[in-house]
């Protein structure tokens, strides 16, 4: 007896769980893109760069100086004779076009395009993104095979991005629409001072004010909240309130230094 | 009598509101970097660059092709001797920065740092955002003229940002923040068809698909609904109602004819 014809579903190769989109560069004319692009991606998290037909041959060694480091990425770089090929194996495909096609395509922001690639990954779907050529962009056979398109919020009047540019834009937007941390948090610094040490300051500075006959008296109220207003805002910890009482105390003797 | 003292606010000179943030390049190498960071700015409606000590000089033949045509940039950049000069006339400025200082600074994401940005803008306020040599970054003498610290959300494994790459990412905040539109719409093509027509579409094809004996009858049910989910799932306009009841008739008739 014959084996049972798989299913449509037991055909299908399990993908790895919310893979990055993959960045396709098509037909890319200066190899110093393709490196800038490669580093751009490096930058925010993305990996897998495909390209289609890139003008100057693949690989080159002028990718190599721009990629500053991103050797992984041009490594890996597949070259393909056609878009069509380029996007075989993916499930969700967008265009990245600076102009109206007339196409009746959905038009995504960058927040919006890579949010629905983020949604998408995280059900196992293979994504992908197309930039066409530095001079050019896509043409809209390329635009055809996409399922949106995906545009920048560009001033009208200087519309044209970098090549890398746009890159950079998709991967960073890739990063925030994955919750990517900063490389560093604030410096931690000692915890806020205690109010107790706070009102101390408080009081040495007034004291020492006092006594070298800062306040004319009838304002004296309204400038100590305003001080303390001052003081407030710096959100001081411990070591600053001790730094403050030590520059305070610096002030004041050093003027009785030269009374004396 | 003499004339009343200004008070302070007299003093002030009115500033234009909600200006964008200034753009301030701390000792750029390489001019074409310069070149390439006003391109960005222009990309996305900034205008205002700023710089201190480039190495090459200032002005330099060899940022004018990187800039892409955003000239308006760079004829309008003043040089400055230091950055306290360059800043010396803004009221809140970010220090762009790979890493730590051990400075005891707010650190914010770029839409963060621009939502803030834009708030006090929008307040009258001019600002500024100062980015550092290519190799090195900002000095630590460099960050503390600064309010407040703005990082990216960078793979802490390729950390390192090209310059203009940093200045891009800037004023895409920007115009996000202001809520600068896409240059161009989804193409407005024809508006939905009517559900009359839909409908219509529907018994065409099946009654096409009846002919040519596609059906097996016990399946016909659940494969005309599927069939109409997908036929909604493309979101029908008018014109596409028309051009698939040609795609159905042609297919049809090709196969009558072939029979004939």
């Amino acid at each position: 007896m014959a084996p049972p014809r798989p299913t449509h579903s037991e055909t299908i190769v399990p993908e790895p769980a919310a893979a990055p989109p993959a960045i396709i560069l098509v037909r890319p004319q200066m190899p110093q893109n393709v490196g800038m692009a490669a580093r751009a991606m490096a930058n925010f998290g993305l990996a897998e760069m495909r390209l289609v037909a890139p003008r100057e041959g693949w690989p080159h060694a002028d990718a190599v100086g721009p990629a500053a480091g991103a050797d992984h990425v041009l490594l890996a770089a597949r070259n393909n004779a056609s878009t069509a090929e380029a996007i075989a194996d993916l499930r969700f495909v967008l265009a990245t076009t600076a102009r109206s096609r007339g196409q009746m395509k959905r038009v995504l922001d960058p927040a919006e395009g890579l949010a629905e690639i983020a949604r998408r990954a995280s059900a196992g779907e293979r994504t992908g993104i197309l930039f066409g050529p530095e001079r050019s962009g896509l043409d809209n056979d390329d635009v055809s095979l996409a399922d949106a398109i995906l545009t920048f919020p560009v001033d009208p009047a200087f519309p044209s991005l970098n090549l890398a540019a746009a890159v950079m834009l998709v991967a960073y937007e890739w990063a925030r629409t994955k919750g990517g941390g900063l490389p560093f948090a604030p410096h931690p610094g000692t915890p806020p001072a205690t109010r107790e040490a706070v009102v101390s300051l408080f009081s040495y500075l007034e004291a020492a004010l006092d006594d070298a006959g800062f306040y004319p008296p009838d304002k004296r109220p309204v400038m100590v909240r305003n001080m303390r207003d001052m003081l407030h805002r710096m959100g001081l910890t411990e070591q600053d309130v001790r730094t403050w009482r030590g520059v305070v105390r610096a002030l004041a003797e050093g003027r009785a230094r030269r009374k004396a």
